[in-house]
């Protein structure tokens, strides 16, 4: 009998990249050959289709894939019946978070929804757009754009729907961000029915623990010190309270290590304090991948 | 008062390279700035805007814009009122004449347009296809795909309608044409109001005869010969009849001197033919333009 | 006895890739080799040497160069003691003629050179600016800047004394010019006593024909056109009257060939005119050089 | 006294990135410098010089070399007499394992050794293939080939033998395998009277020894992870028996800390269960050597 | 209440990518933006400023930043009253130390510093190479070189002051060095008045003791192995005495774990040493960060 | 009847992209397609093969191609019986004729042929290398070398046979030429019964036609001029008397056009002597291809 296999959407485009590397430090190797769309991936039980994730939903939802990794507004805005079973924010990566917002030139006199009543409104999210002004009971003209949408406003659109992630690329061409429509982040999504089949369910599963714990590891890094059994407490009170550190005795019992897993980001505050609470051998390594 | 000027579409993305370089050859230059959608353009009389070949025809028949370049293709597609002033099949380029073709698997059992009952068709040209497949009284599902089409089949759909120039891509894909439900080329389309605005006109007519003019260089040469005399019916007769060559008078009353046009492609045909007939210093060079 | 030969400073830089592709069109092929700054050039009468505009003109003053390529500007700078012999404007280049000017943040209040009063300015060239101040018995720190200049104000520098061609780097930095410091070509200079060589100055002026020659090129075409005796009186009043055009007979006596060189810049408005005048087989090709 | 020194043969080509690249990680900088085939090495008692890994064995034989890097279908073609100190499987690396495999176009006649009689078989190694031919007692034309040897049937030989990883060059030419000649691995060679030496032979080893450490490294990692005393057992009986895991002692009497090493390819197999028999504060991270 | 901030000089240039990277490694994210000399910083706490390292003290002596980094050289050359406050040798990195040299042609007749008498030195450091005269008691013409300062002996000078770091440029100009006119390295200067302010002051230090952190690192390593107790003596004579290793307690009482930090450089002589001392399990693993 | 076809060996590697640039002068355009080493040509009556130029005599001579282009140097190495209809030194072009040289270290005491007595030679071309040999009665070792050549002295080989254009990479490598073993240039090759057949050697022979039409007129230019009957003769006497100028007759009986084709490098020594000889409208012209 054959192994079984899941069928899993990786998105290209923009998120390609970023996803391959994920997937890399997760323990997947995603390798793209000459039929570029199906790239082999050096699990047997894995099966990889290169899908746009404008399209990854439709597709996870027909069954063509059993689960995919797109954007919750792709979900959305196609409409499609899925189960989004985990949100991925890779850290460190673009695309973490983003919102699509209602943009206007920065001199327009459009100040909040009801003000598009009968103008021209160009976006991608066609659906989305309609639904807002539904939303709004306002009746406007939505005008799917193939792409650089920004630059389309005013000469082409009053107005238009945009997905940004600091908005500095709506800044650089003078927009004004009138309302958010949609806040999105990349999901893991699967085909209802495929997850409802236990062997599918949990190979997914698998790969989600394996992916948050890239995911997790790619902000964090490791701490191990050393320290006088009479410091301990005032060291202790300055590691931040996320997990308890591990403390490890040592062949001169005055004296204890101490490894702890903390946030990147806070270790220039951190490792001043650390030295001034009279800790030692103060050492900072890279991680691989956390489950805490 | 302020100069008139025609606002003119140059489609964005894959023509737009061979657009600029064609116009700098008829003698526009066009410069691509930080605004990137409105290049700058050394005629005080023509204001550029980069719009998408997609989205040009729309734009042109609203009068956003006053003239255009892009495909036949999407004037179709977007059922747009507009006129086609011209024909610009740039020589030497990419993308002179292209065909939307039906294709599928090459081991599919769709053999004609009436096996699509009840498929799935995936495509850019929506419209385009739910035309042709009205026309055979077939019903069945069209997908709008947002890029890579051709590798959509078998997995996500039966059949794609997608573009071709020499189906070497298709093939690659192990694709069968089927039909071709379109074919395309380049256009000049202008707004059907400012067609009738006379300044407009006449500046858009000029720019077509600088375009053609360009165009038609780009696959011919010119040819100088000298020749004696007697020798020149026999050399006229190798000369393909396309226009009359220019004949010289030299001081030597024995001779005179050839100058024509001619294709490029027959070049290594004719001179052979040439020296055979006794021509003599023959030099081939190049040219920039022409109008016969 | 060994050959005599030219000393010639060649500027290294920006300037440097367009001076060695116009030395390229005008006959004479410079090869950068190993030893970087003594570039390799085919002809045994000439010995070439990189070195910065900045430097030439003290380099040709005391006579280590004979003559060289560089800005007017870096003459005046450095004070040296040279004779110009030719502005070469490179046609389509960068850097044909640019403008020192003194510039201040778009919101500074100074407006005019006496506002400097007590300012600190930055600036490559120290001893232009102190000249200029002079000239309005202005007293202010003059800065040497190292480069990056126009970054400098508002927090280095009150203002500065930067060089620019469109301005548009200055506009991209949000600063206004106040005034005009000093306008600049670019300048053949030559070693007054080289000058006074008969073979040197000689062998500069060839120099200088051909570069010129093949910066005249650069910006005109060839015509040739086909003209009915009846029609030329017509046909030639359209045609601008920088120079006599070549009328050839030809063997048709009712027919003439015109020849002639235009500026490339009104082909675009000549050739419809020229049409409408019924001359025939009308052709545009390229030249090199120019000599008229 | 002049150190002592062994001469180190680095293979140019194909392996040298990875060459360097695995000497970096085992410890040694090797800089290529201006005379390329000498690189730096920041060990005195080392001195290297790269050559072809097909010329590796000639050299290391005749003892201009005392050792080398090459394959060990090198040292078979060549006949050199070495002696093969380690097999050095550079893990993740391209290149790891090889054949040197006999094929020809899918639909050759030829599906065994002795259907070679009286063919042409183009190949890189003429001495493997005639020694490969003689054990069949088969009778061809063995021609040497420059490189790009797949392209050669059917057109210009009937069969090749050639070096092939995966296959897949071999498939994407529609090439059938009939059989393999050579398998071969990057071996570490050296010239038998060098390898009688005391210093050398130790200098060998030791750098062998690191180079096998920075290899085991490549494809390990480190696993930390806090165990109840109370679940141990289960969490040891989950872990890979490679070599027993190291235990520690924590200021918590009722846990242990377990750190271990095991192949990275099965963290996404263990995680899931280590995390299921209740080990917690799971972390991986990432190595430079082991030595086990 | 604004925060408050510490205006930091980063060196544009050569040291740029370094320096942002040794960043990094610390703990701070710059990111270049649109406006290139102002780079973002993720701390509020800082403001950055690209400033060339030659203006950078000129910049922190007048107050306009608090503190930079730059080499000594520059320091010393404009002359400028600032604090030295740490040496920060970029281990691994280009440009560690360097020296400023007086040098000549290999042939030339100038064997120390009296024989430049009358002669004519290039160089970008006028001041410093005056002041090296005066020493001597030498007068000579000193010219500020724009770049390129090694090509121009012996054409356009006798000798010049040239920054090296290896000699190896010299040499392959074939120049010979005749004296050191300054040794240097990059070092984290501040303004007087900002150094007396404590908030300032305190930053800045941490901002030290973060990036000394990640360089120590930079050039150290983990190791961890495990060793019978009875063996411990003959593997704690092998380690080096830069800090007393870790030596934790594991669960069976005849083996203890040794944790330690050492030069990644001596790895490579150690682990044959280790493993002799019948060390097991040695592991090798890199560091972001150490404070001892 | 299917067309008959030319099969032309075009040579991979160093020459390749020069030949198809040659051949795209020439009027054919060759286009490398996804099988690499069939590239497409626009001839129906041409079958490309791409061959390394070292294997390509011997493909010629087995009648596996019935023509093709390789180095004159091949033809001997390899003995090849094959007819060489052409040189082809591609103007402006590297490799247009190449010296094989006998080369040793600059220090060496070998000084002429009869030195290399029991010495060891690396070189490609082992075959012209013994027939040197056996020329002067040496018996001396030929190694075959696979790259790299001139970097085996004096470490690997005492004197190697390297192909060279100007000498600069043997004098790069300290090497000094004691003798020139073989003069090669490119050259076009044929099969001896092909070139029998009539319709392949009339093929081969306007292929060969069009190829030095594009190589003569890659060094030359066209020149046109007007000049007063009155000063004819002196402008006649300064043209090179390579072919006689075409000289015109104007409307204006009182002068002549002339027109002519001449070396490009010679136009910068002409222009000022035709400009002295009271020549006008000097015009330098670019040309495609001259038969004269």
């Amino acid at each position: 009998m054959s192994t079984a296999r899941l069928k899993l959407g990786v998105p290209k485009g923009s998120l390609q990249e970023a996803t391959i590397d994920l997937f890399s430090r997760a323990g997947w190797k995603i390798t793209l050959g000459p039929r570029s769309y199906v790239p082999a991936i050096d699990d047997p039980e894995i099966e990889c289709l290169l899908v746009r994730a404008q399209e990854m939903a439709r597709y996870v939802q027909s069954g063509a894939l059993d689960a995919g990794i797109t954007g919750h507004d792709w979900v959305v805005e196609t409409g499609a019946e899925v189960d989004e079973l985990a949100e991925l924010v890779y850290a460190k990566q673009r695309l973490a978070r983003v919102r699509w917002v209602l943009a206007v030139p920065e001199d327009s006199p459009i100040r909040e929804a009801r003000h598009l009543e009968g103008k021209t409104i160009a976006t991608e999210v066609v659906g989305l757009t309609r639904r807002y002004l539904e939303r709004y009971g306002v009746s406007a003209r939505v005008e799917f754009s193939w792409g650089a949408t920004e630059v389309k406003v005013p000469q082409l659109a009053d107005a238009i729907v945009e997905v940004t992630e600091t908005g500095s690329s709506l800044r650089a061409n003078r927009l004004r961000i009138v309302d958010t429509v949609l806040e999105s982040a990349t999901v893991f999504i699967m085909n209802r029915s495929a997850a409802c089949d236990s062997w599918r369910r949990e190979k997914a599963e698998s790969l989600i623990l394996m992916l948050q714990g890239a995911i997790d590891a790619a902000s964090k890094v490791g701490l191990l010190l050393n320290v006088r059994r009479d410091d301990l407490p005032s060291v202790l009170q300055v590691l931040p309270a996320l997990k308890n550190p591990t403390i490890s005795t040592l062949s001169d019992p005055d004296w204890v290590a101490v490894n702890t897993i903390i946030e990147e980001a806070v270790v220039r505050q951190l490792l001043p304090k650390l030295k001034a609470a009279r800790a030692q051998g103060i050492v900072e390594y890279p991680l691989n991948k956390i489950v805490l």
